[in-house]
């Protein structure tokens, strides 16, 4: 079995709808440009307010994916 | 451009329903006291269990808003 | 009043499909050997991607309950 | 059964004597202004120390209140 | 000398009295059901308040003990 | 000696010039609505980048202030 | 796909040896009563020293198995 | 309004003078190559001792940009 | 006014009755050897378990002194 | 003396065999791609198990390198 | 190439100019007595207020030195 | 029994080889001036890297001792 190695990004996601959305919505993103994408760690849900309501969930991923070669 | 001050105040909103219903009730409740809230970050989440299931989602939140003036 | 005494363990609920699935789907399973259970908190929350969509949330939580007799 | 939203403070308790009077004297003090507590959380246990004694014992704590209304 | 291994519970106790006590009544109550405790790490302190005063001090505690055999 | 019980706000202070700057811009905005300030401790530093460049610095504190009466 | 729930242990192994010793040594007893062991995280790492020199390692793991049925 | 989606880096800037020229210096070094860039926030800030003084202050910063397309 | 400086020192007092008085016994033996200290932090709170009862508490705190001269 | 500005990756290395051999598997597979790499920093040790025995160390670590030009 | 050993103190620096000034202040101070400086890496940014004004600036920071011999 | 005292100071052990290395080269420099050490707590573990490879491996370590007399 080889030795694995992976690399890390982290991203932010956003979404006017819920934090499922927001998770659903960076992944796909980044998916246009990272291959081989394996896991995601949640770091920070934060959002914007705008008069009085939950305007956007924003949520900070870590991603991890395999090195390729 | 000027300096900007803003203040955090920290709430918990609750919810039976979900995590997402648990931020929006928080932030609308306390849109009734606190003026131009401007956006939120999640602490905590944690819930309460009855008869092995969740019986409400509670989620801890600080919000900022700008001090007035 | 008595002095309660809780005890606290940690679980990893899953679900395909968003956060409070997934913790909803760890608290019943837990339900089915664990009684008396009180409360939860949420730890880490992060969930494995296929294809480069997410594919699997996972939560991880302590419970607590309370210590019989 | 209605949503909660709860507000949490922060205060600091302090006492010659002990942590657990600390801890006392903040609350008892905060109760003078704030209304419907509910539960406090133990943040930062300092002190001051004259002529090789503790002299003050300080207890940092939020303090989470029913929001009325 | 052999090689030790110890496991490591999650438990609460609580005192209407003081820190003191909640870590006692929750020591004295896991060694109802464990043996071969050897030491405990205080994690989270907090309690309830009821009409303006301190009415449970639940202290949250890891306890070590030696697993046998 | 009497024993004194403090409470601690949270206010984020912004300039476009620097952290020591932001620093002072916060505490002396806070110091129009709160009296008896005794001290601050830095939390987060974040700030804005406009063209590439930092626009504003942003220093979030929280500050302890005797509570009077 | 089914909905996998899992439970997390802490364990403490300990070596004269190495941290790798400890980590496997842990692992290994723990083996003896818990099965479906997938995963461990390394929490602390510590130890003792006699004589000026290290005694034994000891490394703090949480251990991830399926929860069966 | 659309779903933005971000990714934060973390750098290190570096400055023989403060504080805030490391921080000035790394994202305006960052720029050369990153565009886009909206924000940052402070890690850690150490820096070199030399003969005694302050030779080099460094600021670890993540800096988070738009993802185009 | 003169610019201080402190340093600060890791201690750990202990004790077979309570938390405070593990935290005055540390003070009153570090005195012994240092002048001029200011304050004391808690850190960790643990303690030793023999036959299912606490044997001794352990606080470990930072203790901030005046350097003179 | 110029001001150096560094950027830093997070990478996951793993092996079989320890946790040294897992560092040096990431870095060497990392400096295929990567120069002037100067520092790592270790974050998180955790592993998988298969039949009861650690299958797989990884081991989380940022690593930090000039940015040319 | 020898194998180097450091050891680590902690200090406190103070101002009533500024955060870098505050850490100038600490080295300087310490490097009266302590040899070998290499680095330092803050901690608590903190300070106190007086008439609603910063009037000194605090920051406690950890300092390593190559130990002699 | 006596009211035991410990002392913790922090170090860096090093070594171009391993973890375990590190560890016991920081704990047998630190027994040439320090006695009675009991215990050390791994924090950091981190390390330089040269021309691609780990070229040395630091541990930072507090080590606790027992205040004499």
């Amino acid at each position: 079995m080889s030795k694995h190695v992976y690399k890390k990004i982290e991203i932010v996601g956003s979404s006017p709808v819920s934090v499922d959305d927001a998770i659903k919505s960076g992944i796909e993103k980044a998916s246009e440009s990272v291959h081989n994408m394996q896991w995601f760690e949640v770091g920070e849900i934060r959002g914007d307010i705008e008069e009085g309501k939950v305007a956007f969930v924003q949520v900070t991923m870590k991603v991890g994916f395999t090195v390729e070669g």
